[in-house]
């Protein structure tokens, strides 16, 4: 089994802003795994703010000597391998984790989601991200995506977070989630705010109150007449059970989690603790979200329009349609290079 | 897809006596899955105490309709099916659940522990159970056992729970487990029978307390040297969370979990809470053990004797070689009907 990698720079449709910066660019590392005719394909999604690098990641990536295994089903053996090279690295850890999963589907023939005992059939609908802007581009994008999907995800965790739904709601009635992303303080703001949410069309929250505040999220969920999902303060399984009563769910990141595989064992965990599960990413090539929607299935909410969101996507694999999941029935994550796209993946 | 079913009765190679009762036979019911030329085989073992009988499993089965389901391997959509057919039946629930497994590994062309990832390499060695009956038949049992075996597993809660570790203990040296079946009462003398028995080669203690009593069983675990595991207070994973801090362990078990999908989500939440994961039986064909074993890569104990305490296995699968578990290559669990064995599986 050989492993290649190339570093690749994903371009955003347009300017991401959250509460705290703004870009227009995400490094991004596409793996490669080669053994006996077939390949998989693996991506590291690499937003400055989870702190790991290309270069860290492609350090990472050269440690990794996957020649000593013999057989790519031997998933366990491997990503314990990998795992143990070093700590953190999870996005690159990631990579390697979702070129194995479409290396071995490839090899055995059957797209992974099936190899999960799931059927793409129950794949749910994903929501579409809407930068806040300027009003009068903010409301004309909503305006065409509304056309489009079927659930709107709007960040919040601003000043004005009345005013951004308000506005949204001018133009559409369409289902909407809400990210807060840490950005409220106030435990009984946020309760009124929850409920006057719930009467917007609001389906969930995210991540309202800093990743350790525990307790005032807790308060909130009980509150809530609609559910409250970590993200940020929740990375990987083992997170998950000082979680329960505090959230009413959770959202899985394969690039904060590794990968597939412990992706699978936070739906379980999630599912024993009674607590809903939401599949997101960053902004990732239809690599990434194609090995994130052969999960879907199992899950209540996603929000995997990573892919919608960039411009050179060097891949085709997961489609959206009337922003439903569309799984393909290729093998593995079910991915091809896009047309015209080099095996190398240059830019 | 097609099922059919067979009663069996299952004949001890001895009596099996625990503190409550003993018995000679054990019911079963033999369960086949036909679909496209493919045979997946499953199989209910229902000893009287879990409360499910042949008539009641029977009566389950014959209500489970699967000429709707027209792709064995949507497991979730099937199995999710059979778990609204009625609450209970958790024994026939895993009949199908097995076959299903055995089937679709059969049509993937895969034994079951690769589509999990796992290395058959890293299987764990069984215990053996030694049924206690009179000193001279024991010590001749232990003896013979201790030469095929690597670990033996001895069933306590008696009045005289010393006595037997001695008596045991002046044939063989090896390592062994013990199960209290919920027979101790006492918090302080349990901690200082779990030093005691940790000094006689113990590597760990199962069911101390009655099911409910998870104050004692804490009390217990933090004490003792060697892990404390749930037996009768685990069926399911939801069971799992509340014992965290009670227990260091469950043992998981096909008959009571309602099957091998349900039982990989265990161990997916048991991991997640840090506990340690078991894997046991009932007396069970070559059928359902070898269905269990799939998943033994996975877990830190295995108690997977059933098959070998039976003079009459209609199945021929997993092996025990120098007391390891041994996997076949086959697709599927691996098993074969025995040879000279009718496919109807009468006795």
């Amino acid at each position: 089994m050989r492993l290649s990698f190339h570093p690749y720079t994903l371009k955003l449709r347009e300017t991401f802003t959250i509460s705290t910066y703004s870009r227009d660019t995400t490094p991004c590392i596409i793996v490669r795994l080669d053994h006996d005719g077939f390949t998989g394909y693996g991506e590291a999604s690499l937003p400055q703010y989870l702190g790991e690098t290309a270069d860290s990641a492609a350090r990472f990536l050269s440690q990794v000597d996957l020649s000593q295994f013999k057989d790519p089903l031997m998933t366990e053996d491997i990503l314990s391998y990998v795992a143990a090279i070093d700590q953190g690295h999870c996005a690159a850890k990631a990579a390697i984790d979702i070129a194995l999963h479409d290396l071995a589907g490839k090899i055995i023939g059957q797209p992974c989601h099936k190899l999960l005992g799931l059927d793409k059939a129950k794949a749910p609908i994903t929501s579409y991200t809407i930068g806040i802007g300027p009003e009068t581009e903010t409301r004309q994008k909503v305006r065409a995506a509304a056309t489009k999907y079927k659930i709107l995800k709007v960040k919040l965790g601003t000043d004005h977070d009345r005013q951004i739904i308000e506005t949204l709601r001018q133009e559409t009635s369409i289902p909407i989630t809400v990210d807060a992303n840490q950005g409220w303080r106030d435990p009984s703001e946020a309760i009124d705010m929850a409920h006057w949410l719930a009467g917007q069309g609001t389906l969930l929250i995210e991540q309202p109150f800093p990743r350790a505040d525990l307790d005032m999220t807790a308060r909130l969920s009980e509150a809530s007449p609609i559910p409250i999902i970590a993200d940020e303060s929740v990375q990987r399984a083992t997170d998950i059970p000082r979680l329960q009563g505090a959230f009413d769910g959770i959202n899985i990141k394969l690039m904060k989690c590794t990968g597939m595989r412990e992706a699978w064992s936070m739906i379980a965990t999630a599912r024993a603790l009674g607590m809903r599960v939401m599949l997101g990413c960053m902004t990732e090539t239809s690599c990434a979200i194609s090995a994130a929607a052969q999960l879907s299935p199992a899950v209540d909410f996603a929000d995997l329009d990573g892919n919608l969101l960039i411009s050179n996507d060097p891949f085709t694999g997961v489609a959206v349609a009337g922003g439903r999941i569309t799984l393909p029935d290729a093998p593995g994550i079910g991915v091809q290079p896009a047309g015209g796209q080099t095996e190398t993946f240059t830019n």
